[in-house]
């Protein structure tokens, strides 16, 4: 699939090398064409990658991947185009973190709303599926790293959206029935609240390289 | 030992009967001494089980744990008695969920302090371990019910505390090894912010009888 990837950190980095790797094709998007960050991407993942703005990017990209930082993600958004997201599958796994008063962080949440589910509500047209976001971004896409059967969260209100992250995420290397659908798009809250049980069981660990399995009844 | 289990909701009778079964004397406190609820568990837990007022049960004690709601649970401390409190291990396994405005309910975290943090502020001379509060009742108490290996958090900031805190949960059938050491105290502002994730598996799955485990690296 086209793939447009908004957001040229090491979560956007990390994820837009191995989709091409995995056989898609990838925009990566960034405030300004021609940045170094995208550059370096698309020198790196050879060919099938490319990079463009924010607009180029998810108008071109069958999925979008929302992988800039949750805090500007709705900016980022608005600047990608209302109607270069309508229809789209918009994969959100972004975190709205605030580190400005230390460690750690604060989970932004207005009157209790999780970025996930304000990105649906500013784009009522774009299918999003919130996903990742629990995790490390070495590990969202090499799950097999881990020691054994592990999960990861999809939360939105398109079966169908729902669908196809399931795809994408077995491309990586994700088992079908390690994708735990978690409920709609206001489940996302606590996939977001999530983060600071990770932030605490990193500082435990001394490493990111874990994550959860959900374990039912035998 | 001599467990006081304050709280005669759900959590506290299943919390209190199971302790007896695995060879602890236990009593129950609430606001009232010889209230139904607290009569009904001496009835059914048998020998080794009496009920009290909080103070009462707190004083005779070794351990106490926390199984009042959330957000009554420090008055209910306050009742117990600072003095009754002190030097002994804490174990919170309360949530401070405000369902007022319906479901999802709001976590309650005054200026990001978890209700684990504030206990431990409030009775500097306890030894509080955040712990269970991350999963069912019957879950907490008979973990071998789940398919595979899982894991229950142990936060706090006393070492000998978490270290008894793990003793009593390996009297419940957990392995040693499932224990996960979430850091101090501090990590319960994580843990608590980790039920709305759980209650939006609750809903997805069609049943509380399911946990997380911690998988790492292999």
């Amino acid at each position: 699939m086209r793939i447009a990837v908004l957001g040229t950190g090491m979560v956007g980095q990390s994820l837009g090398r191995r989709l091409v790797e995995t056989g898609h094709e990838v925009r990566m998007g960034s405030r300004s064409a021609g940045g170094e960050k995208a550059l370096a991407f698309v020198a790196e993942a050879g060919e099938g990658a490319s990079e463009g703005t924010f607009a180029d990017a998810a108008a071109w990209g069958e999925v979008v991947v929302n992988a800039t930082g949750g805090l500007v993600s709705l900016e980022a958004l608005a600047a990608a185009g209302e109607e270069n997201l309508a229809g789209k599958v918009l994969l959100d796994i972004s975190n709205p973190l605030d580190f400005s008063e230390g460690f750690p962080p604060k989970v932004v949440q207005p009157d209790g709303r999780s970025l996930g589910e304000q990105i649906q509500s500013a784009f009522p047209e774009a299918r999003v599926v919130k996903t990742l976001n629990t995790m490390n971004a070495d590990v969202m896409v090499h799950p097999r790293q881990l020691s054994g059967p592990h999960s990861v969260f999809v939360a939105g209100d398109d079966a169908d959206a729902k669908a196809v992250a399931r795809d994408v995420l077995v491309g990586f290397g994700w088992e079908a029935d390690e994708v735990v659908d978690a409920g709609g798009i206001a489940a996302a809250r606590g996939l977001e609240l999530y983060l600071p049980l990770w932030l605490s069981l990193m500082g435990s660990f001394g490493t990111p390289s874990f994550n959860v399995a959900v374990v039912r009844a035998g």
